[in-house]
């Protein structure tokens, strides 16, 4: 874990020399039109020959039928049933940092409902002058803002503390998506109740059979907390709570609850079965942490991966993936292709956003030879993403929940990826 | 066009008081659960007496059933045929700034076509040191970038150059969307190929049968254009040029050649018929204006508008729509209720981004009385968006492309809104 080294661009006389070693890639053609060989160059290609679809085709588009791959997957032993479950963002084949909510993962307790708008309500109660009930509309006339943020479920990657376990980026990391957020700070449905001076907490709660109610401290409620009804720009989808749900920038997914029915404005946290049965991390010594709220740092080398191999031989290999943080922005990326020994910084696409996720990317040259690649996120509070070793030791190995330990993808000679441990 | 004052914020007070002359809104609830009269405050709601869908339900989701009017909508008398023609995004339904892949707008000269990942290939021939063909493969091992860009239709607003046309504002200005792009920077592929000294345009072609061909100054290619595989983080959907469609930030939209096929560098514009027959603006006196390359500064009200009216009744009215600029930032959006008269500046949900779309929101209280809504975009080159009556009187009647004259919305006291002209 010493030198740090600028990622260097790739030169063309690498690129074609990989290319040509990999029997493919790059041609060059001697002049326009040149007989390369190539049949899709020389021939009349047949998508040219005729006319394709008309605007009428697709009124709501869905992905080309060759990306049917490019799915939510769910894990079938993972739970006892595919109501009360969770699945997973195909992060492996997505690019950049915006998820389409098509593919962004789930996790329900009690499933997904069907929530109409004009069934909708929101009560707001407790200790507060006015109780209020809104409806959707009454939502729309209050300011709104704009937001991308990150969500990701506590237990993400989850099952890694007992060891490498699920071969794929998806899998091991994929309860994660990030869009953008329109919706009413909860500060300004607050204010619009009064809040009185014993409030210390607000009770939130979803409309599903579950309710899954949590606590969230009033500091949190005031500060960044969203009532959002729409995501990407259009309305929620109904697996992410049509038509309202909370958004709570930086904390762990189950307490942005979705189909949001009720805030409660309490003296004290309730301690719900959501927020005791789970979602608490029992250490070593049987003791269990609570309020494990904010995620921590954490980052993901999509590709190459194990669902994405390096299918184009040695030469220029472009290595990236998905840093975040709940405490604040991305600042720095570090990517190891021998597990840890020597590090690389990866350029960022873009500065580091508060609570939402970064890209990095290494653009480096591959020799063909095995890689134990990692990646290293940094905030800009100056935390650095642990190692699952260091991680262990303070934390033993009964936690299901955030596990923001450093992955390894064991990338072999033939570009096939596997999930591994390193010490 | 005078006086120019922050929106304000509406009271609680307003807010009550404007929802109870609406006969309905916010309810003042005594007490937690209490008999609001409200069945779905007061009774166990049916959508919480039973499970919702699993987490297998939709591998890759759709928008909700209720949301079936959130479509890309089509002109029926527009185009002699739907296969050469256009759709509209529905903006006057989105908020935020992303346009989700599956309602941005189309627009095709011979249909969408159906081109598989691996018989994709993109030539660059003409002045180079190196004729290339790439192969999808390729193209993913050069360093990549991402960006949010609008893309607008040329002929965006195009009917309304001889008055108010269509009752929309998805029809009137729903030929743009806005999405985060992934691609390798042109540059990086032509630096690859080398460019010859005599070369000072390239001329791009898209793979399907009226291949679109158009002419770009080596400058700009040089500067920001990228050829892009994703947009909002997966792969471009068939009808935006699946698998590799080129991204021209700030300039119109028929230049974001789809299916990207070939990449020729000329020493002149090869003047071909798509930049010949079509897009060129014929002025007053029968002579074109060609070359027109850039997106002037623009924006629309979409809320309320003549497909989102308002109905609430008076009191507190969330206005909002979107500006944009071919040319950089947007850094101010100013709203007037009185076609013109007064002038207020809109809050903006975000700083301008160079060459996205900015959303912005004016916070008001409504009287209830009639309005003329415009709004009017400036960037950050200092240009201010014309009015209609400005545009007309340098370019005449007979334009089809580039008109980002000031739109009026007549909203009536019932709260309907109308597409209008003032003077």
């Amino acid at each position: 874990m010493s030198s740090s080294t600028k990622g260097k661009t790739p030169s063309r006389r690498q690129f074609l020399t990989g290319a040509a070693a990999a029997g493919a890639g790059a041609v060059a053609a001697r002049t326009a039109g040149a007989a390369s060989g190539d049949p899709l160059i020389t021939e009349v290609q047949p998508w040219a020959q005729g006319l394709g679809d008309g605007v009428d085709a697709t009124p709501y588009g869905m992905p080309i039928s060759y990306e049917t791959d490019v799915i939510r997957r769910n894990v079938e032993w993972l739970t006892a049933d595919t109501i009360s479950s969770i699945n997973f963002t195909p992060i492996h084949a997505l690019d950049g940092t915006i998820t389409p909510q098509g593919c962004a993962f789930e996790r329900h307790h009690s499933g997904a409902i069907d929530l109409r708008k004009q069934d909708y309500r929101l009560m707001i109660n407790g200790l507060v002058d006015t109780p209020m009930v809104f409806s959707y509309a009454d939502l729309e006339r209050f300011p709104r803002e704009n937001h991308v943020y990150f969500c990701e479920c506590a237990a993400n990657s989850g099952m890694e503390w007992a060891g490498a376990q699920l071969n794929g980026a998806q899998f091991t990391h994929g309860m994660i998506h990030n869009m953008e957020y329109t919706g009413v700070p909860l500060k300004t449905l607050l204010k619009e109740a009064g809040v009185q001076t014993a409030g210390k907490w607000i009770y939130v709660e979803g409309a599903d059979a579950s309710s899954n109610g949590r606590s969230i401290p009033m500091e949190k409620a005031l500060e960044d907390v969203l009532v959002a009804f729409k995501a990407n720009g259009e309305a929620l989808r109904k697996e992410h709570g049509y038509p309202v749900r909370l958004v709570v920038p930086g904390w762990e997914g189950n307490m942005w609850v979705k189909w949001l029915r009720r805030i409660e404005v309490t003296d004290m946290p309730v301690e719900s079965r959501e927020e005791t049965s789970k979602y608490t991390d029992v250490l070593e010594n049987g003791i269990a942490r609570k309020w494990t709220w904010e995620m921590d740092a954490k980052s993901i080398v999509t590709n190459p991966s194990p669902q994405a191999p390096i299918t184009h031989g040695k030469g220029p290999l472009v290595i990236t993936g998905l840093a975040w943080s709940g405490r604040g922005a991305i600042t720095r990326v570090d990517v190891t292709r021998d597990g840890g020994i020597t590090w690389e910084t990866a350029r960022l696409a873009a500065p580091g956003q508060s609570r939402a996720l970064t890209r990095f990317y290494l653009d480096t040259d591959w020799d063909g030879s095995e890689m134990l690649l990692q990646s290293r996120a940094m905030d800009d509070t100056g935390y650095v993403q642990p190692s699952k070793t260091q991680l262990r030791a303070k934390r033993g190995l009964n936690s299901i929940y955030h596990n923001n330990g450093i992955q390894t993808w064991w990338v072999k000679a033939n570009g096939e990826a596997e999930n591994v441990e390193v010490s």
